[in-house]
């Protein structure tokens, strides 16, 4: 498939680009892993298989790009992730767990670890732990600036936010807006401890003198 | 099926119930609702497919009383629930949470949200709603002796703690003991602001009169 990849000298179509992620990303939410084959998403696409071969390795590859492609419609750029306020980014997630089909991408995406866990753990390595180096920065910050608990631990913050908003997506059947997902998740928030005004907050630590 | 359910006028043997609970489960973890089949699990059983049609209007119901049998392996009964304490409750659930399969099991129970939502709803409102309704009250006792922050929500709680662990479970690729799990529930209760002594816990409320 290598070969195919570099075969054939002309220019790219970054038309032909959009349009195959976008129908591997519409088949992987409509059918699963399983539906969206090479052959399928190039129907769709409008394109012969060969030009998905050119620019995908194999399937795999194929729909965790488009999986990606899906989150940074809504998501902020790796770049800025740092930058943000923890208000931008409570508007940032509340946006994309919002979206149409992100509850049906999130469980075809979990649906795929008994039978392909290489998938999920390929798209683990290269999207979000990348993402979660600088959410530890992000939330070592808040914590040093007396915002969160100061006994918090940046990897469990993380497990705990995404696995709550995970769970809130998956397992309550009901559609949900903008303005829910951003009240439920400064619920979230508040619960582990983050205050806006530090000065309003008691610390939770036994020591007041380690603050 | 109803008619097949009601057929036949000889005594249930319990064995055959276990059988194909068993089968059910091992094929919903192997194969997935998919490949989980009334035919295939009778094959799997060694029954007639009329035995399973017996005992089970359809297969969404074989289905989630197989996933409920797995559960109660593990988990302490419904009456048991509330009269645990919270290092109870960890045992418990760190024990389900490192049995093996429990991680499969998870990722096609959710994978099959999106063709046949009815099959979690249906075990959501049967299984896990009465289940939320005592811990309800568990998470209320814990919070009345000051043992978790005078602020927690029962239900928000319940989603953190919950969802946490599906995504421990999920995500992290590693098999984890029991051990692992035992810590890593400590380390998630502590951050939800649990203290089994509160007498040496500051509290987060901003008025301590309110506590």
């Amino acid at each position: 498939m290598s070969e195919a990849k570099r075969a054939g000298g002309r220019p790219r179509d970054p038309d032909n680009d959009t349009a195959i992620l976008q129908a591997a990303l519409e088949l992987l939410i409509e059918r699963g892993a399983d539906g969206a084959s090479i052959e399928q998403v190039a129907k769709r696409a409008g394109v012969a298989r060969l030009t998905v071969y050119r620019r995908f390795a194999n399937k795999e590859e194929l729909l965790i790009k488009a999986v990606e492609t899906a989150r940074t419609i809504a998501a902020p750029r790796l770049a800025e992730l740092a930058s943000l306020s923890v208000e931008e980014l409570v508007e940032a997630w509340a946006l994309a767990m919002a979206q149409p089909g992100a509850r049906n991408l999130l469980a075809r995406l979990l649906g795929t670890l008994p039978d392909n866990p290489r998938l999920f753990g390929t798209y683990w390595e290269a999207y979000i732990e990348p993402r979660r180096a600088i959410f530890a920065v992000v939330v070592e910050r808040e914590r040093d600036a007396g915002r969160l608990p100061a006994d918090t631990d940046p990897e469990l913050f993380q497990d705990t936010v995404a696995g709550t908003l995970f769970y809130r997506l998956m397992v309550n059947p009901v559609e949900v807006t903008v303005d829910q997902m951003r009240d439920y998740l400064r619920a979230v928030l508040h619960q582990l401890g983050y205050r806006a005004d530090p000065t309003a907050t008691v610390p939770r630590r036994r020591d007041p003198q380690a603050e």
